[in-house]
């Protein structure tokens, strides 16, 4: 598939090495290409990396099926509007953000939550875009390599109003190792998996390590 | 051990059924003990749990080793005064309701969270009570049999300022059958776990049954 990774932290990375492993064609979005190209840890990646193609964020988005949402929950929004609702169109927009508010210090609070979620403000910013809140409960490494722990034997969410993106999500998230996808409803549901992130935070800190992920046993 | 359950509801009676069973001297507490044991579901249940015995919330948890509070989460606080800071002493002090708050309907939101917790305004209420949060995160006959889902390979967690208190606690959990239990730290860590509770609902609603739990795959 063509697949737009927007963002080039470190979860942008991951997903874009993996899906580009994978034989997909991957491009990445940023806000100035030239200026990402330039940086110096960027060229180190890249040239482990150089099946995927950098590009604007809105030239990244218009010509892929699938469009990743890889920015901080805090730069979601406005990054999402520098895209604009013409390159997004229709298309899946995959939103793994948390929207984690780190200005009080760590660990960070929620900026949204409960009553509403960054998942359904995505959704609705962009109406005809069709969200799939997925990958936003694990680290990155879990996100793109599942089956290094446990041998992929835990749990990933989706979340969304579209039946037949959450299908195509799905099998992106089977094809990268995951063998328990749970479709929790509609967007709405990203409530859950956004909240859960102050649990996975105390974890981490309990754990002494992010290399580990819920399994939902029933 | 002396354990008062302050709280008749499933919650209350399941865990006071468990630790009756298990040989611990077991206090039921409720508000108005004589209309609690002519309540026909209550003596019903009686019959079947004639080790229990029905007192007051402030005789029960003053005569008690270790008092689980086991009300509602609305009524937790008023609950608690009712019992009062002298009889809740310096005790272990259980908690494992959850803040949920239903007055705007089905799912219900968190009337706190994120920068609070009922955990923690428990521990503030008493300072002298040492609050060990608990069992919030799964269903009552999962609480108190967790083998009966694959043999107990599921995760509980316990928060709280007294490491004595979470080694009393942790030994009741293991007895009933639990195999992890994670220390998540101080009260503080009843953040995560409350705010967990919104990912546990629709979860329910996905998988149609209450009957699970996470295990923290690691």
């Amino acid at each position: 598939m063509r697949i737009a990774v927007l963002g080039t932290g470190m979860v942008g990375r991951a997903l874009a090495s993996r899906w580009s492993e994978l034989g997909h064609e991957v491009t990445m979005g940023t806000r100035d290409p030239e200026a990402t190209a330039q940086r110096e840890d960027h060229r180190a990646w890249a040239v482990e990396n150089d099946g995927v193609v950098l590009a604007t964020m809105a030239d990244a988005a218009s010509s892929a099926e699938v469009v990743v949402n890889a920015l901080s929950g805090q730069a979601t929004i406005a990054g999402l509007e520098s895209v604009g609702a013409e390159a997004l169109g229709d298309r899946i927009l995959v939103d793994i953000a948390n929207p984690l508010d780190f200005s009080a210090g760590f660990p960070p609070t929620l900026s949204v939550k409960d009553t509403d979620s960054l998942g359904e403000q995505v959704q609705r910013a962009f109406p005809r875009a069709r969200v799939v809140k997925t990958l936003n409960t694990l680290t990155a490494s879990l996100m793109t390599h599942p089956r290094t722990l446990a041998d992929g034997e835990h749990t990933v969410f989706v979340s969304g109003d579209d039946a037949d993106a959450k299908v195509v999500v799905t099998s992106l998230l089977t094809e990268m190792g995951h063998r328990d996808v749970i479709d929790l409803g509609g967007i709405e549901t990203a409530r859950g998996t956004e909240m859960y992130l102050p649990l996975w935070l105390r974890c981490m800190g309990a754990l002494g390590t992010g290399m580990f992920n819920l399994r939902m046993v029933r």
